[in-house]
C-alpha cells in the first residue's frame, strides 16, 4: 500500500517519464492531461462524459469556487467530489493566476493579496493560509499554494520579488496545511529569467514538497521561450516527484514538455476550442464550421472511439454549428477531451515501450504547422 | 407481421386508449409523447440521451430542414435517420404551422403558400406536393400534409375557408405521396368552431387516412376551450386510427387529452422550459434557479431514474444555472423529457390496468394549480 502523495517512476525514455501518483481518490497515471472544470464542472461535459473520455483527474479553481457558490456551501455538500459528482482525483488551482488575470484592483502585500471580485466587485482578501483553508473545505486531492504570477515580459527585479514572495508564501502554505489526504504542490515562478527559475526551484526543493508545478508560462512568451524556460526549471526539480506544467497547451507544447520530463498538464484549449468549432484530430486540427465539411460523411476522426466520432458525420456536426444548436459544443468538447486524454495515454505507452522519440516526431509532423 | 401504418387498439379505459402503431422504424406504443427535434436534433440531447430517456419517436420539422440544411443534403446523407443518428421512428411536421407563425410575408393561394424565410428573407413557395416531396427526401416515418392554421380568435368565415382548403390540400398530398414506408396523417382544422371541426373531420375521414392529427389548438384559446374543441373533434374520428394532438402541452393538458382518446403528442414545453430552469417532477413543477434550492441536497425528483436525478443534487443544479454553465440546460432537458415519456408510459400502463381515472386524478391534483 503506497501512501497519498507517493509518486512511483515506472519508466523513463530520455527525459520523458511514465509514473503513478497516489491520491486519496485513486492513482493518476502520468503523463496526464487534466480537463479544466473551473466552476465545479468541465464545460459542456457530465461526469459520465469525463469517464467515457478516459479522464483520470480534473482541475477546478479555488478562486472561482470561493466566490461562487462559496467553499462553505461545498463543504456542506460533503466536499467538491460529492458536489460535482466526480469520484476521481481533483486538483484545485490556488486562484493566484486568476487574481492576477481576472480581477481589477489587486494590492499585494507580504500578508497576501486584496482584489475586487470579477463578479460583483466586492473586495476579497486572499492569504496563503486562507487559500489552504478554502481547499480544505473543498476537499480536493491535490492543492496549490497561493503564488504571484507576473506578466510577460517582466523586468527581472519585479519577477524576482514575485518569485521570492511565492517561496515565502509556500512555506506559510505548507505550515497551514492540516489534511493528510491532500497533496500540496509547490509552484515555481521566475518569469522567463533562467536564474530566477533556478533559484526559485532550488529554494522550493529544499522544502521537500510531494510535487512541483511550473507556473507563469504560456502567458505570451511563445513556444520556444516556454520550452527553454521549462528545460532550465525541470533540471532543478527532483526526479522522484511529479512535475506539473500549468495552463499548457497545444498538442505540440504538451508533447515537447513531456520530452523534457513534465508529468502533468491542464489547459482550457481542448474545451474552449471545441466550443468555437475547432476539433483536434489524428491528422491535425479542423474547423468544423467550414463550408467544405457540409457534405462530409466521415467522422471528425476515424481513429477516435468517442461517442461523437462513433455516431456523427462531419456534415451533421457542421449543420449543428451552422444552426447554432446547443448540442454542437458538448459533442466537440467530448471529442477534444477524448483526444487529449489519448494524446497523453499514447505518450505514456510510447515511453513504456521505449518509443517516445518516434511518437514525439509523429506529433510534431502533424501539429507543427498549426501550433 | 403487421404492415407500416397499422394501428392496433390494445385496450380502452373509458375513452382513453392504449395501442401500437407500426412504422418502418419499429412500433410506437401509445399514448406517446414525441420530443421536438426541429432542426434534426432535440435541443440539448444526443440520440443516446433520447434512448436513455425512453423516447420512442421524435418529431422534426419540414419547414426548418428545407431551409437549413436543405432536404437534398439530408437525402445525400441517406435520410434524416442517418443524418441525425436516430434509428427510431420520426414524425415530420409539414411546416404549415411554422409558415404561419415564423415567416413575415405569406401569400396563400389555392396552389400553396409563398413566404419569406425567417432566416435570410428569401421567397419560398410551398405546395402540398412540394411538402410531400421534401418529406420523401427526409425519409421520415410519419409525414404531415401542408395545412392552413388560423390564429385565435378567428372569424368563422376565415376559419371555414382555411379548413376547406386544408381538406383539398390533403387530397393533393395523398395523391402526391409515393413511398409506402411513409405514413401520411390528416390534420383536422376549424379553429374553435365546433361545426367546422366536425365537417373537417368528416371530410378527412372519408379519405381514409392511417392517422388523424388535430391541428390549430393550443394557440391561445386556453385549456377549457381546447378540451371542448378536442372532444367534439375526436368523436368524429375513427377509433381504429391513431389521433395526434399537435403542439400540446402541459402535463394536465396531455392527460386530459388522453382521457378524450388522444394517442400522440408533441410539445416544446419539456425542452424549452428545461432551458429556462423549470423542471417537472412527480410532486409538481419547480424553478431550480430559486434561492431556496441553494442548499438542497435531494435530487430534482427522487422517483426519477434519469442520470440527472441519479447523480446530482438540486443545489448543484442551481449552482450550474447561477453561474450559467453550459451543462445546466442539457441536464434539466434530460430530466424533463424522461418525465414526459414516463407520464405517457404510466398513462398507458394505467389504461391497460383499467385504472386510468385514478391516474388522471393524481395528475390533476398535482398539476391543476400550475397548469
Amino acid at each position: 500500500m503506497t501512501h497519498v502523495g507517493a509518486f512511483t517512476l515506472e519508466q523513463t525514455d530520455g527525459a520523458a517519464r511514465a509514473g503513478v501518483l497516489q491520491t486519496a481518490h485513486g492513482p493518476v497515471h502520468t503523463p496526464v492531461f487534466m480537463p479544466v472544470g473551473t466552476r465545479a464542472t468541465v464545460k459542456c461535459l457530465t461526469p459520465a462524459d469525463l469517464v467515457a473520455a478516459k479522464t483520470q483527474i480534473v482541475l477546478s479553481n479555488t478562486y472561482h469556487l470561493a466566490l461562487r457558490p462559496g467553499e462553505e456551501l461545498i463543504r456542506q455538500f460533503g466536499g467538491l467530489h460529492r458536489f460535482m459528482a466526480w469520484d476521481g482525483p481533483i486538483l484545485t488551482d490556488s486562484g493566484g493566476y486568476q487574481v492576477f488575470s481576472l480581477s481589477d484592483l489587486k494590492k499585494i502585500s507580504e500578508d497576501g493579496v486584496t482584489f475586487r471580485s470579477h463578479i460583483d466587485g466586492d473586495l476579497v482578501h486572499f492569504t496563503p493560509e486562507r487559500v489552504i483553508e478554502i481547499q480544505a473545505a473543498l476537499g480536493s486531492d491535490i492543492i496549490m499554494p497561493l503564488d504571484e504570477c507576473v506578466a510577460y515580459p517582466c523586468e527581472e527585479s519585479v519577477a524576482r520579488e514575485a518569485a521570492d514572495r511565492t517561496v515565502r508564501w509556500l512555506a506559510r502554505s505548507a505550515r497551514a496545511k492540516r489534511n493528510d489526504d491532500q497533496i500540496l504542490f509547490a509552484i515555481v515562478q521566475g518569469g522567463t529569467h533562467a536564474e530566477l527559475r533556478v533559484t526559485c526551484a532550488q529554494q522550493m526543493v529544499e522544502m521537500n514538497l510531494p510535487g512541483y508545478a511550473i507556473g507563469g508560462l504560456s502567458v505570451g512568451e511563445g513556444h520556444r521561450q516556454m520550452i527553454d524556460t521549462l528545460g532550465v526549471t525541470v533540471e532543478h526539480l527532483p526526479s522522484d516527484r511529479p512535475r506539473y506544467l500549468m495552463g499548457v497547451g497545444l498538442p505540440l507544447d504538451v508533447i515537447e514538455s513531456v520530452a523534457l520530463g513534465v508529468d502533468m498538464f491542464d489547459c482550457v484549449i481542448p474545451t474552449r476550442n471545441a466550443r468555437n468549432g475547432m476539433a483536434f484530430t489524428s491528422t491535425g486540427r479542423i474547423k468544423i464550421t467550414r463550408e467544405e465539411y457540409r457534405t462530409a460523411e466521415e467522422p471528425l476522426d476515424a481513429t477516435c472511439a468517442c461517442y461523437t466520432c462513433a455516431t456523427f458525420s462531419r456534415g451533421y456536426l457542421r449543420h449543428l454549428f451552422a444552426v447554432d444548436e446547443y448540442i454542437a459544443r458538448p459533442l466537440l468538447t467530448l471529442h477534444n477531451v477524448t483526444f487529449y486524454n489519448r494524446l497523453l495515454a499514447d505518450a505514456r505507452e510510447a515511453i513504456r515501450a521505449g518509443a517516445f522519440e518516434t511518437y514525439r516526431k509523429k506529433i510534431r509532423d502533424r501539429y507543427e504547422e498549426t501550433n
